[in-house]
């Protein structure tokens, strides 16, 4: 349930209707904006307040959910969420690039791909420490240790990092040395972990799930913001399909379509979609006309020995070459690459 | 990795051969069968270890995993897992049907359906206390107050308990009252939680992701097995596809399919594929007549007003109509169903 | 456009609906029912003539069409249809079993697996003459020549004859030595030759595309019932997922759901839903309990030699064992299968 | 089978070659292209010729057909092929945008569309004559009517005419009246109609299937180069999956996979991929920046009437505004959108 305020509607009454609905054991969830203030009513006393509410002072309005997501829609929210980092801006009109390995391996493997990623112009630094594997015999990640490597490479290069957490008890440690939260396609709808990423300050990346429908990922979102955390960053990453050229279908239509439901952030996740690292170029240019705000791109020094995806990383060199195509078709679009924030040696 | 150990292995040859193993901080995943004993080496340090392994006493052969499911593939281990409860036995000649309401609502709700049930012949009462749903808006069941049902319902009708557990924090809590703990279908690929489950000893009712391969259910399965569960029961509940007529596609052909990959049971879930109540006794009947050792079917006293799923329940009524059909296949294919575990009072 | 009949009207006032219908361009098709008659306007003019029908006498009511596909819809027919061949009624208590080649490769393959089939149970024999295959260079079929093979069988063994026509062009050759016209999955939709088949006299087994919804399935239908052949018998052959454990997914459900939408009788083809011999038992006696009026099998005397679907395709042996399992079944849920037309000579 | 011949091998070894295949009733199909020469053998008897073809003076090599579309495939022919039409080359530096309505309505319709088409740059006019409708009760087309109307804009405006064609029997009277004959995605696998399509001069626009994969579009593209037609355009418009928020999910990777594996051209259709107008720009941007060749839109003066696919259609003006913005992206992939063929009168 959702009340809508009225547009002059005092701190005061504000703060009675708050009171009023965490007497019955509801949540609150304050949604801002230019067009107007919004409350979410979260738990299962909800829907007895309905009546009361409604004659409350200050409310203009109280609604179903309808979209069922009322706090990520852009219905009542119609300017776009920019999401602030320290040196870059998610969602804003420069494009956020998130470069990295699939896998943190080494400090040799981290470092020389975070260079490379600073020097092309990416500003988010991307690794795995935490990896979801199908196989319990596979390479499960470096752990704490991988995140060590993450900090450490932010601090040389000033490079955001982004890394996925894996439940609900890592959400503390991973938010120590991570500047983004990632939740991973296979977690899209682990609730418990949405919930628990909902509660802490950090900005959230969500992937899409395989098979999820868009609607359904911005139901996920909606828990996370639901739950307290309001900066969301929305990920297509390919949904499953009966084509077997590439290791899953790029829904680039999803861009439009979140866009146009959300005032989230939208990026792209071109090596996961392609799973063929010839085919990520053109996804990476294809996503950024769509109206993109960002890529997440997995680079490796030597994808032939990556311990995991290496079919679909970029080298550093090949990455570099791809920027400047992105560069071009982000401006025939009115956005814009930022600048490195490393110069490169050559 | 796996150690394929020589027939005649001495109990110290085996020691051994564990001592050496856990020496490198891997874990050892013994399956014993009629055709040999199998030693899965969990960990990453495994690979170092093949030269050695393979020097030993008793070990007739290491192999690095192939299939990618070498504790749970029929390979190794031809005979048919039965996992044994109080009143019943998956996977043996007799069915197992489960039944009960998709979310516990009240004590009188859930009595009903497990009188019902038990009269019908069902041997396990299923109720989700912990619901996992796509919005954050909508009822997340009765938590341990709905275990306490589920476990009182237990004491009056004799039926075992499933019931879904949905994060690793409350594995031990819904074990200490379920007597089969439920991974759903949304939890697939939440590998910590395949891990927690597989570190206790209640049987695991494994439902296939809606995006999964029945390979990827396999290798769900394994990481179960390989954390020291072997009772797992796998259980087929439809697939996403383009098709809107049902809520999923039923993959029927994921009953022969899984059988004769793997030797642990399988059961398939009519009511979540179909969608609607109208559809789930012919579902039913389809999938005792392909080999499925029993079924899980939601069943509410007054589905219209269900708190969740109601279109797809089946009344008490139509579900007993429903499991004399169900006798009727079993027994034109070599299975049959148990005496209910209560009579009728009419 | 349909317009509905009172329950008395006249042959006199037919004869007026019929005229005014034509005199406008538009094409009649007339379906008669123990519960009414309904005349479907097929042609552009049909919505000028909406208010003048009405008017006429006899007619109860016009309606727009609703669902869309009304001659074949249950809505207005709710008996079975039932379709008559010589020895044999498809949709009636007893199943057709259709059994034979994937392509008629010569005279002994023929013969020996229609004797076989006749031996097993078998009513019709199947078999393709003209074949569509997905590449210019493979084997296309013997054409005129397998349509007198197969005719030829049918002498010998009594069995009916159903085989693919792929062009509006050969309608009237395959009509001549053939008891039903199959559609093809990938002609499902080629509006032009389902209307072909739709103005001729024989019956029309009408396969599902491999991507096709159910409704679009109807709607296929409809189409032939259109044009004037009311004898449709729809096939559900599997449809395209993400699935790689089996050629195509049967769609198990689509079963009861279109014996629920529609009057005309659902067999089933477990060989193209395989894709695997081994899987295809399971598959048929699943579709027989699901409520399917019968089966198409491949068969063939000699699997790994065929020109097409060998790995798909029962020896006779198979066949045969897989018919007694079948009938068990199928007295389970109330059907029968009928004798065999010829005694084996084992 | 197809044989590679020499670099010098003389016209007079080619005639004995193509003797030699003629003489056992297969059919000769020659691909020649700047790296070589390429005898395509089409027929049942080609395998017997392998030997004989191999010991022929000017035969480097004969190979089973691997991939299974040799002459489609850049294996062999490593140079894009270009399609020159009367003022505009498919596959060119310059983009190709085909535009107009789903079915030719009136003469006024068309004109409007294909003014606007030519001013803002498109250089070919699409039409629906013949529709491919899932219900009979819909609206079919125009037929030779629409034909002629298609003709007459193309008198007045200068732009190329695509059409659909629906049938082998309908070839001849469409070719006489289009400039390039269009194979809908439900006919992808009409073999009959693909062949009648190679068995004449016009170019083809083959349009991939909503459950084709780009295997098999290339495989029906090789039916017809295989038959005498080597000037194919490749359209991905879409597949099916389990996504509602579009019509179909445009496959934008099979833009490069495609190029990668063969030389011929491809083109979008991001109207039907989307199914709603507000999507299509997006999807176009996308669609040049991955490397089309070219775009195939819906336009229509006044969508909300439009008597088929009204939902997905541009008004001329959106789709003008569209064009300068394709326009801009084609600039920054080193492609270039040609002049219009007529001025605005604004």
């Amino acid at each position: 349930m959702i009340a809508i305020l009225e547009a002059g509607c005092s701190v005061r009454a504000k703060a009675e209707i708050v009171r009023l609905i965490e007497s019955v054991g509801c949540r609150v969830q304050v949604s801002e904006s230019e067009s107007g203030s919004l409350i979410g009513v979260v738990g299962q006393g909800a829907a007895g307040l309905e009546e009361r509410l409604a004659g409350m002072a200050g409310v203009a309005e109280v609604r179903p959910v309808a979209p069922p997501y009322p706090l990520v829609s852009r219905e009542h929210h119609p300017e776009a969420t920019t999401i602030k980092l320290d040196r870059c801006t998610i969602g804003g009109r420069e494009l956020t690039v998130m470069a990295g390995p699939c896998s943190v391996e080494s400090e040799e493997q981290l470092m020389a791909v975070a260079r490379a990623a600073a020097e092309a112009g990416a500003r988010v630094l991307r690794g795995g420490a935490f990896k979801p594997r199908s196989s319990p015999y596979s390479f499960q990640g470096l752990g704490e240790r991988g995140l060590e490597l993450l900090a450490a490479a932010r601090e040389e290069t000033g490079l955001a990092v982004v890394t996925e957490v894996l439940a609900p008890e890592d959400v503390e440690l991973v938010a120590r040395h991570a500047d983004i939260l990632q939740i991973g396609a296979r977690s899209m709808q682990n609730f418990r972990l949405l919930a628990a990423v909902g509660d802490q300050p950090r900005p959230v990346l969500l992937k899409r799930g395989l098979m999820a429908t868009s609607e359904e990922l911005l139901m996920a979102a909606e828990y996370v913001v639901a739950h307290g955390n309001p900066r969301v960053v929305l990920c297509e990453r390919g949904i499953r399909t009966f084509e077997t050229a590439t290791r899953n279908t790029l829904d680039i239509a999803a861009i439009p379509v979140l866009r146009a439901r959300s005032h989230l952030p939208v990026i792209v996740d071109p090596s996961h979609a392609a799973g063929y690292r010839e085919y990520v170029p053109a996804l990476s240019l294809a996503a950024i006309a769509a109206g993109a705000d960002g890529l997440i791109v997995e680079v490796h020094p030597d994808p032939e020995r990556a311990l995991s995806d290496g079919r679909q990383s970029l080298t550093p060199r090949a990455f570099s070459a791809m920027m400047g195509e992105v560069g071009g078709v982000a401006a025939a679009v009115g956005r814009a690459m930022p600048a490195p924030l490393r110069r490169g040696e050559a």
